[in-house]
């Protein structure tokens, strides 16, 4: 059996082992591919398996550590006192190849710079981005960079736009997946002069199916299945939708109900029926930004994930070896050899 | 009495004279202070009012156009050909004083640069906004700018902020409204150079209530009165909530029923209470954005609009006039003597 090694940073996050072991122990029951290093402290971590099979616990390998890093100091200053953190230690596991992928649900741009500095770029890729999956109306789709650059330029809007079709072909299994650039219009003079490039440049790449612009009322009405962006924007649409999906959750649990009172009960069902249909919404749904652009596979898990959550996460840092996402990445990197423009 | 003068595009929108006319009659029947222009078809308008009663009509007066500025042209064309054109001439109407304020749902860059030509912008304001209003979870926020400018430099975004707050104070009747910049992330260092100095200089502004910066998770939250970004986030992050609420009304009008089937009924009820707690995310309860920054208020309603949204951009134009928008505006930039700052 062909094992997936992964190393877990057990102790980011806002709830910290108390869900991510619980995570971990369902992952492992399912796969029985996978083998988990998991950083942190071992007391802990111990008296949340202590009831596990001895078998299961075979795959789970305990690395101590108990530093957090905190993400109240500057970035510069988080980088340097990394040395033995949870976060550090997974992603060094990674970088030695003991393990093949990494996730954490630490502090994004923490987990971005020490990723950059121990996992490196891929060759010819000029910043990692973060990417997630999203709900549309029929199937999924890939948005990207969520906030790894607040400032994108042509060359990285590009580069965004082939890891992004990657990431549709291995991940949601789409073949020449459609890609598109999120603008304030559709015509071609439209937006900002990055975009404007960037869209000049898709045009021209062969092995790219580039679809032009497409504005944020379409993100989800499946016009494409990958949207590109830079950070900013990403990140703000990103929690835009988080957080009115929220409010629709508040506002279906607390309108009131009309019928008799002996149907309270089917009431209930039917309105749990509507929010189900809404659950692709839910954060705990659609946990997990891929950072892609690296050497290999991290993945970055919501800080507030719960234990479902945390576990979609891991599934995704598998999916990432297993369809050997850096790898083709770089390929198709290399065989775009987009041209320099500014 | 004080009659309310506005003059109407009657040619612009998806659907022209068939909807705004008859927002425009319903109008005149709720207030009776209004006096319309309404520049279009008189052919077409005519057959329209044919049966509205005689001294409603006198105060609708008719001036003969059928040109609409198209959008398929560029700008500095449509502006230059604008001669003549129901949007022209609902404009000139306001600059030569005959009208107090100006409606029309034709396409917003014609319709902000003939502003910017014809009424020209308030003594000290950098650039015109696009500000509109939204529901949050209790009462409403405003948000601004949705796309008139999709570069602002840290004076606009200033400038922004106080056009906002007197909006929040007047429209939405809040006293020393909060207001925030739209941001990735809550600490000061976050966020691109703009954002960050256009913060040093709100909290240095008195007269502002200057909260910080918010996320986009925040914006229904009701933790501000009023959102400000650039123009190409306010864009795509209005437009990504009309996109999202949409596929929200499509599940639960389509997500099927347990009740027994003689409750469907009653269950159809429930559903459309749902709905319409909803409601104030639909467009047509939203409808109509203001251009402010002007030396008279121009308000741009959605090009989709139904009566019913038309007739609440109406409403809007008569607001701005009572509120004495463009006035207490152009006080409040005075006073504030805002610092260049690079």
């Amino acid at each position: 059996m062909t094992y997936l090694t992964l190393s877990i940073d057990g102790m980011s996050g806002d709830f910290g082992p108390k869900v991510i072991v619980p995570a971990i122990i369902q992952s492992l029951k399912l796969n029985p591919k996978f083998i988990v290093f998991l950083i942190g402290d071992c007391n802990i971590i111990n008296s949340l398996i202590n009831k596990e099979d001895y078998h299961l616990l075979k795959r789970l390998k305990l690395i101590q550590s108990n530093t957090v890093l905190s993400s109240d100091i500057s970035l510069s200053e988080a980088i340097f006192n990394s040395k033995g953190s949870s976060m550090r230690i997974a992603l060094e596991l990674v970088r030695d190849g003991k393990a093949q992928a990494c996730v954490s649900a630490g502090n994004t741009a923490i987990l971005l710079g020490l990723s950059k500095l121990l996992i490196k770029p891929l060759k010819g890729i000029h910043r990692p981005a973060l990417a997630t999956i999203l709900p549309a109306i029929i199937g999924n789709i890939i948005i990207l960079d969520l906030g790894a650059n607040i400032i994108s330029d042509t060359k990285m809007l590009v580069q965004f736009a082939i890891m992004g079709s990657i990431m549709a072909e291995t991940v949601l299994n789409i073949s020449y997946p459609r890609v598109a650039l999120l603008n304030v219009g559709n015509e071609e003079k439209k937006g900002l002069a990055n975009i404007r490039n960037a869209s000049k440049i898709l045009k021209n790449l062969s092995n790219i199916n580039y679809i032009g612009y497409i504005e944020g009322n379409d993100i989800f009405a499946k016009k494409t299945d990958v949207v590109v962006c830079d950070g900013f924007v990403g990140n703000i649409t990103l929690k835009t939708i988080e957080g009115i999906s929220q409010i629709f959750f508040t506002f279906i649990k607390n309108s009131k109900s009309l019928m008799p009172y002996e149907f309270n009960f089917l009431e209930s069902l039917t309105r749990k029926k509507i929010i189900s249909n809404f659950s692709c919404f839910n954060t705990d749904q659609y946990n997990g930004a891929y950072l892609l652009g690296l050497n290999k596979p991290v993945i970055k898990s919501h800080g507030s994930a719960n234990q479902k959550a945390f576990a979609i996460a891991i599934k995704y840092a598998a999916k990432s070896i297993l369809f050997k996402i850096p790898e083709k990445i770089s390929n198709k990197i290399y065989k775009a050899n987009i041209p320099y423009l500014g």
